[in-house]
């Protein structure tokens, strides 16, 4: 529980409520199903995605309950039975699920989420789901993506003012953290979930005194251990790095400090940032760090990289905590599968006429494969739920959509990438700190091969199936052919 | 207060604090200055935005205090003096709020809001005034543009799992409704905002029974007057809509029930509602609705309408929810004047090399001009706090670029733009029900002149400025060029 909590029991699609109530008049409400949760294509064309979320998903699930005003409310709707609403007076969450933990690196077609529970419960659930894992996911790809493209220089998220809404700055902030940021401007995303917060000055700040150099040397004796100055309110060579060097020597350096920094948020970053490296060096102040911002994302930081731009952070706003370039991450909740009354687990599948659109049936498993001696991953295996890789033999792996390319791997890891979560109700798995998170997705990037990482036409990392879940993937198609002739 | 509220002081960004620390040691933290919020151009290359989100300032206004653990949060930051820490304990907000009324067009350059304060206070609530305007301007203005293609058919908002986080679902569909879908899926934000909700089912409900007839025909017989049939979940033509069909003829035509509807979420849109129409047709079904969805967004709808697609109602999401186009709004807020200890106002500017980022200084007003006898909006103007337009007499404007450039202006109604929210921090303004506001938006848009509202090339709406405010703005650009030489 944490200052930021609210109930969001009714964050849902309405469609939930009337299919539930419809399986309630239909005796149908206890029957078990299993839903994955699960995405199409990787944003902005990467080679992957970093899986987060799954901590707001825990606090919901524990939290889930309909109060007074929820019954009101939606009796007031006129199409739910009395019958329905008395049940959702006692709803919980009684079921099970498991995820991929947060920070891992994660592939199209995988399940990040399986859900197995009565259908009521398993359908309401969607909608919070899929939203957090679509919106965190995004966010901690994006600062996977921004933070490479820096290549080990600091990266500040500070996109607050332009996210959509106040969620999106503060979990926003978190999937950042998660995804390779170093730090935000979000003082309560530092508060609630440990994200290093900082922030120096706006040009306002530059405006209230009579000067640009007053207002330096005044904010350097305020904070003479975090001065960072911005310098660009004016005009950057003629007037703003002019005072911030003066500012910096007159006080900074008697006091023996020479941490100290510049931001420039607006002009040719490339020139001015070569310009100032100089005179900066030239004044003696070979220590200060020159930070950028201005609608930067990773291909615009890797471009004043390449232009040689003498940068040592970089504040990334609108761009990051919006993904500006590929703003949606699209993962679905869908039905894999029903338990009969007996037990048995039947696969479902939904069929379509777009062939990336059919869905994966079954209740399953993944296996991420590394090759024991490099480190790297190989490949992930999705196998039917009562399947074991024994990783001390060797595996053939094939392409499911061209069979023929195979593969044997030999000498390798297995390691199951789904852990139990919740299990009859009850969370089953200590949440990991934010750190321990942030420190897991830099193992996993470390982990990957290079061909998978890039930004450009990256390698397709290979997502299999094991023999028997693709021939039951594969009779159900054919099954269904049959059936529509 | 409702139960979406929490304390939300903290969601700023932390050079808020450390500037206010610094202006407090620095005796300066109760000089009144003037911000202004605007932005710089309408997304998607569009003629306008609809201004949203004050409703929520408002409540953050009223709300903002400074807990003890937010104190003890910041103490432990080791940056901050305790005197400030002891001004944070019994912060409030003191000063005045204008604003632009909710759902009225807006242009670039023009003052959103306007906030009079004591330093210290009007930065401090920067964050998440910009936040605000941004996101749900940036969704308003998105549901405008979707809402005016889809020329007169319904439009339903179901984003919410795509959204990024729970406030861009629950706002972005209070947004969605003011800038006029008539719907939407989340069902807090009708429970919250009053937002009408919806939903029927999704291909999991389809794929929970032995088959599609069969499950159609039990949600027409659960919900007989809301029938809406998703029916692409194995094959639309062969199997959805003769199932459909069916069950409408067998379930509700024989209660005398007409009013129904068949949705598609995949395929070809254009060919498949054509056949649909057809069909139905044939069947006798021709008052039931065909509802479309997958993707969609104001050039999709467009263009499906344009093909002669049969679509009665339109679902839209993620491309809604994000406003994935263009998903930053891109407002800002600008110190623009500051008052001298004898109340004097002085204004102040924000130069920059980029002609675009200048500031238009001062404390300032909006007018809006409309035509007497068109009732279409001809020009706003900006002027100086104390100029006052007497709309009985003509008016010459001119463009504040190419000054040669003039109009008068005669038989025309002045209408202030920006009204008083808070003075001396009392909230002085009654908020509009969510319903005024649409309704505000959809006449706004009514007397707007098409050349203004179209998609492509949209005529550029004039916004001048007064000759007074145009004089001391380019006078305060002369006199900085001078001292920059």
């Amino acid at each position: 529980m944490n200052k930021l909590d609210r109930n969001l029991t009714m964050l849902c699609d309405f469609y939930e409520l009337t299919m539930a109530n419809g399986y309630l008049k239909n005796g149908m409400k206890d029957k078990i199903v299993y839903f994955d949760v699960f995405y199409r294509s990787n944003p902005d064309h990467g080679g992957y995605a970093i899986v987060a979320g799954l901590e707001q998903i825990v606090e919901y699930i524990n939290d889930l309950r309909f109060d007074d005003s929820d019954i009101a409310y939606l009796r007031a709707k006129g199409c739910f039975d009395e019958t329905f609403l008395e049940v959702l007076r006692n709803f919980r969450f009684t079921g099970d699920i498991w995820a991929v933990p947060e920070g891992t690196m994660v592939f199209p077609g995988e399940p990040l989420i399986t859900v197995r529970a009565p259908v009521m419960e398993a359908q309401f659930i969607e909608t919070y789901i899929l939203m957090m894992i679509n919106h965190q996911s995004l966010i901690a790809t994006k600062a996977s993506r921004i933070k490479r493209a820096a290549k080990g220089r600091t990266v500040s998220e500070f996109g607050s003012r332009r996210a959509q809404g106040a969620d999106a700055a503060i979990l926003g902030a978190r999937a950042a953290y998660i995804g390779g940021c170093d730090s935000t401007a979000c003082a309560v995303a530092d508060q609630v979930y440990g994200v290093p917060a900082g922030g120096t000055m706006a040009h306002s700040w530059v405006q209230m005194f009579d000067s640009e150099y007053e207002a330096f040397r005044v904010y350097c004796e305020v904070y003479p251990h975090s001065a960072t100055l911005l310098i660009d309110t004016y005009n950057v060579l003629e007037s703003g790095l002019p005072n911030a060097i003066k500012a910096f020597k007159e006080v900074l350096l008697p006091k023996g400090i020479t941490n100290c920094a510049v931001r420039i948020d607006s002009g040719d970053i490339t020139y001015l940032t070569k310009k100032i490296r100089q005179r900066l060096d030239e004044a003696g102040l070979t220590e200060c760090r020159i930070v950028a911002s201005n609608s930067l994302d990773e291909y615009i930081i890797r471009e004043l990289i390449r232009q040689g731009a003498c940068i040592d952070g970089f504040g990334v706003g609108e761009r990051l905590i919006t993904a500006k370039s590929d703003p949606v991450f699209g993962g679905v909740y869908k039905l894999c599968a029903v338990e009969t009354p007996d037990g048995e687990i039947m696969p479902k599948i939904k069929i379509s006429e777009n062939v990336g659109k059919i869905t994966t049936p079954h209740f399953k498993k993944i296996y991420r494969l590394r090759g024991k001696e490099t480190g790297k991953a190989e490949a992930d295996l999705i196998c039917v739920y009562d399947e074991t890789v024994d990783d001390t033999q060797p595996i053939e792996l094939f392409d499911p959509d061209h069979t023929w390319k195979r593969k044997i791997l030999e000498d390798y890891t297995a390691e199951e990438l789904l852990v139990p979560v919740f299990r009859n109700g009850e969370q089953v798995y200590k949440l990991p700190t934010i750190q321990e998170i942030r420190k897991h997705c830099e193992e996993e990037i470390e982990g990957m091969w290079d061909e998978v990482r890039r930004f450009t036409n990256p390698h397709n990392y290979y997502v299999d199936l094991s023999e028997k879940l693709w021939r039951i993937k594969h009779d159900m198609i054919a099954e269904h052919r049959k059936k529509a002739k």
